[in-house]
């Protein structure tokens, strides 16, 4: 794990992450508008050859499909053999429920002299949630994509996600669907399962909006076609930066950086501290971790980006935090609440020693889908605000119209818009007869 | 204008206009990415060569900058031979600033047990505005834009357009700007203007944000950058739908058809109808118009993308307007307001015969940008929540992190995250001791 103390040293690693190259992906691009082009012109036919090649050879067109009594089955066994894991499921799903239900918004309209302006909250009529699928096992992701999509007013939920060699989904993943009460699931997954749910073909529907996580084929896939249908943020690589003084206990704060870093060798974890006591510490203690649980994936991710940053103070910290935007930042610190008010940029922010990143993950109830690689800076949390559509309501009396209208042609003249112009003018005739 | 009254016609229009062949502007894409490419490499250097091959020979690079008295002159020379114009902008600003004040969201937290749960609203930084240029006037769009992320709290905007070929900008387009408190502008357009504002040069500040209609470059850079920069929603050509019964004004309705045909040969000027006699009666006056006005642009636009549709009755009409998602619908019929509650898709909704679709566009209050070509099945309006991004807070006491920390463990280990059972283990067996 790198320890970066020289302020010269800081400004060449902060540069470093600044920007994501985007040209990077071509290749795979290309390869994703193939299979695209390919669901356009043959629909399922597309579909099945594809989720033959990626995913399950044997898999037939029936098998497409997700039968009502798979989901009961899965959950049935869950609950028999697992019942800690299913009462579990269902207090996140309770926390996440009643966290969100706060970021339902209202319609209002107003009136404003003799006009009615307002502006109508409406839910996006069907969203398609991605469910990483393979050999894993993703639970929390349907509960933190489809309840905001639920409370929202989502009248139909879709859920995608590629089979197993066996045509199998993960039963731990059914068994959330059952408890998010999505009954319409298909095994397809990749761009291929984009593209469906973006275009429509005879099995899938089109749907208003993908959500949901997923490999490079399926991040590409959404933003390639991100205007046709609306997309969450595009996600990258995830981080995690600690901001640490020496009353934090660095057990935690390497367990912590630890658990980001079993996600995947690009993701980030970064230490910020006042402390080089404390910096020592923690890495004696990821090394310990790693030797007692050698996980490859996050012995690799701390070598190639883990960092510890030490500062003269906390403030110091916080305007680090700031340019590098993380995605979690957990402030381990004394009286921590004075820091949360320094935060420009960050996905969700975990405050004290007993609000590790995971217990966020699991069971707080706000979203565990925040904005990847920097773009805290300008995306939110996936929320209820995702799954609605706003739409303006004007209602123009005959008095407001004869005071307005002429302010409005004085505009629409200078920008060159007879047309417009003319509306109003044989309105204005009318009224001045 | 053609005269749809048979199902099967009706049908077969309302596929040819639902899906955008997002594979029609690869061809363009190339060449904005050799732009982007050529900014992320040579920063002003490019900048200044593209607005040279593109805009105006002559410039230089000092010349890029607009300077303070630049704006000042241009706004009062306005304000000296067409003060009705300043009038009718301040107006315009404070209309719409009243409208989007009502959209400002704020921060809250609350407590649940002994946690403290909440939602920080945090205004983006710095936002990029483009405007389009050449021999146009766009002063609406300056307030449009730039109202909303100033009641946003943003601090820094950054305004981009293309000068014309005797380096200028239009006056009424910096007037707004002006009025807007808008100080820093650049004389920068097309892609080379959305790479600058996305990655940042020396002179053009890097942005998190850009938002304002212009070409298809314009569109196409935006979106590419995607992701590394925050955008608006990709613009498409734009839309009006008007429903109404026999109660409309036919001469009203032709006039608001052709306000919209004469944006663009690709915009739609639809009227939906119950009324025979209606339809023929708006065609004669459409055709009358343009004999007074011979406008080329709303002549072919009306003649390639004009429609009337008649219907048995106003239900079938919203529903037909649903399929559509226009960008602008005007409800021009017996008590529209009871239309209002089945329009699920619509940008903005006029209301009556009073309120022509131009009075939204410069002064009634709400945003005249608005999701076009049928994205209003998922896009909003531009408002105050384009230029928020939302950050989480989780504070968990002891005693709470020791009821729910075993039910986060149960679900992390579910999904084989054992780092992440690791992170809440190790805090528990100290809660334990």
């Amino acid at each position: 794990m790198r320890i970066i103390e020289e302020k010269i040293e800081l400004e060449k690693y902060l540069r470093s992450i600044a920007f994501t190259d985007y040209r990077e992906i071509e290749e795979i691009e290309e390869k994703v508008k193939k299979i695209i082009t390919d669901v356009i012109f043959r629909k399922d036919e597309a579909i099945l050859e594809y989720t033959r090649l990626f995913d399950c050879k044997e898999i037939e067109f029936v098998d497409l499909t997700v039968k009502e009594d798979e989901i009961e089955r899965a959950y049935l066994e869950c609950q028999e053999e697992e019942p800690e894991f299913i009462e579990a499921l269902k207090i996140a799903y309770e926390n996440i429920y009643q966290y969100h239900l706060r970021q339902k918004e209202e319609t209002w309209l107003y009136v404003k002299g003799d006009t009615i302006l307002g502006q109508i909250i409406r839910p996006l009529e069907k969203v398609g949630i991605y469910v990483p699928g393979g050999n894993g096992s993703y639970p929390s992701t349907v509960l933190m994509n489809s309840i905001p999509a639920k409370i929202a007013g989502v009248k139909e939920i879709i859920m995608v996600t590629p089979p197993d060699k066996h045509k199998k989904i993960n039963k731990y993943t059914l068994a959330a669907a059952k408890i998010c009460g999505i009954n319409k699931i298909f095994k397809v997954g990749g761009a291929q399962a984009i593209a469906a749910l973006a275009i429509g073909t005879q099995l899938i529907p089109r749907v208003d909006k993908i959500v949901g996580p997923g490999n490079i084929y399926v991040a590409i896939a959404k933003k390639v076609l991100f205007g046709v249908v609306d997309i969450d943020s595009v996600a990258g690589p995830s981080e995690v930066l600690v901001i640490a003084d020496s009353s934090a206990n660095p057990k935690y704060v390497a367990a912590d950086l630890l658990s980001q870093a079993e996600h995947d060798t690009r993701a980030k974890s970064i230490l910020i501290t006042t402390s080089k006591e404390l910096a020592f510490e923690v890495v004696e203690n990821i090394n310990e971790m790693l030797k007692t649980n050698p996980n490859p994936i996050a012995f690799q991710s701390i070598e190639k980006n883990g960092v510890v940053i030490i500062v003269e103070d906390l403030e110091e910290a916080a305007s680090i935090s700031n340019i590098i935007c993380p995605e979690h930042l957990e402030l381990c610190c004394k009286n921590p609440e004075e820091l949360i008010f320094k935060i420009k940029n960050a996905g969700a922010i975990f405050v004290g020693e007993f609000s590790p990143e995971p217990i966020g993950d699991y069971i707080a109830g706000p979203n565990h889908v925040l904005p990847t690689s920097g773009t805290a800076r300008f995306f939110s949390p996936l929320g209820v605000y995702d799954f609605v559509k706003r739409v303006s309501v004007i209602k123009y009396s005959k008095d407001q119209f004869f005071k307005d209208a002429p302010l409005a042609i004085e505009v629409a003249q200078k920008e060159g818009f007879s047309f417009h112009a003319n509306s109003l003018k044989v309105r204005l005739e009318d009224v001045q007869k």
